[in-house]
């Protein structure tokens, strides 16, 4: 590899690291060329050198979502059936700072995604597959005979998505009402519900906590 | 009333209808003097005697979305208790058109919100306003004898808002998916799994349903 080549991708890793600052500091709606430069502490004229407009900016700022989303440190689940499912929950939910940078800037791009037909499709796309992630480990955990509820796969799925990003979005606006020991215990109060763990006498391990 | 006045109380309803518009088809990515003016059929000059800027225009944008979130048509609770905070959850979800696109409005404001100081603080208060309404009608179950559940009321009641936040989500990105029939499934399923509803025998009222 050329000498020259080796600084541009230099040059372009800085520019990516200073467009996810500027994200997860601004958001979409405050990712301007002129704010990556200032994170950069370069020219607004070293950045159009690698964006036309804010266009091009937006899709590397997606690029470098899903592959830091891809890369993020994953549990591994520790058995199939309800065990996966837990873990495929606590994957999502914002349990470090870089899953709580990561999550922001998700949440961030919806305003986007939901105006934009092919961002629309890719996040519809993106939903599909982890409802079926989570169905395929709800189908294990019945095959397993680890259920007590008797509703629909589907449905159970769709339930547990909810729940994770519904609290995803609360744990964002109110990072210290919910910490990751806070997170990590109503994800398993809420599988333990759903999944049929939480009703009396049926529950090995999970016990109906009194008021706190 | 003079004529001018009403002429200009006729004009700025028009200008808000425009910015509705516009947030409903292009969000606040969207939301700009020019896209404002174009909905009217105006000119850009007639929107600036309106807002100075992007600023002012999101302000108004987001005072348009509290006035109609507050005179979305509400269904009344039949009763305290369990009815009531079934009505508290079907009253969030995008039920009707209009219901469709104040959330679609709200998700859409998470991007500028998460990173304007001001716009945080007072989405997190939202929240934990909506939080403690949910939390009074599960402490009014309880008293009521309603609960099988044993777990602390503030973790039902953030499960509660995750569950519908993240429904809601789901229900944007794939509406066919998510009709209103569904969705009001969704909710009164998770409702009789969470509190205590699911159990064999303790649920009068709701029976596991087969496979579909």
């Amino acid at each position: 590899m050329s000498p020259a080549r080796t600084d541009h991708d230099a040059r372009r890793h800085d520019v990516s690291e200073a467009v996810w600052r500027v994200l997860a500091e601004h958001g979409f709606a405050g990712l301007t060329l002129r704010a990556v430069a200032g994170a950069m502490g370069a020219s607004t004229g070293l950045v159009t050198h690698y964006f036309g407009g804010k266009r091009e900016l937006v899709a590397h700022a997606l690029d470098i979502l899903e592959t830091r989303t891809q890369r993020r440190p994953r549990l591994k689940a520790p058995a199939p059936g309800l065990a996966a499912l837990r873990t495929h929950v606590l994957n999502i939910l914002p349990l470090t700072p870089e899953g709580m940078a990561t999550n922001r800037v998700w949440v961030c791009s919806w305003d986007i995604a939901l105006s934009d037909p092919v961002l629309f499709a890719a996040q519809t796309s993106r939903y599909e597959r982890i409802r079926a992630d989570l169905r395929a480990a709800i189908d294990d955990a019945r095959r397993l005979g680890e259920l007590v509820t008797g509703a629909d796969a589907d449905d159970l799925a769709a339930t547990t998505l909810s729940f994770t990003h519904g609290l995803v979005v609360q744990a964002l606006f109110a990072p210290e009402t919910f910490p990751p020991a806070r997170l990590t215990r109503l994800a398993d109060d809420f599988l333990a519900a759903t999944f049929g763990g939480s009703c009396p006498g049926s529950a090995p391990g999970h016990e109906p906590r009194s008021g706190q």
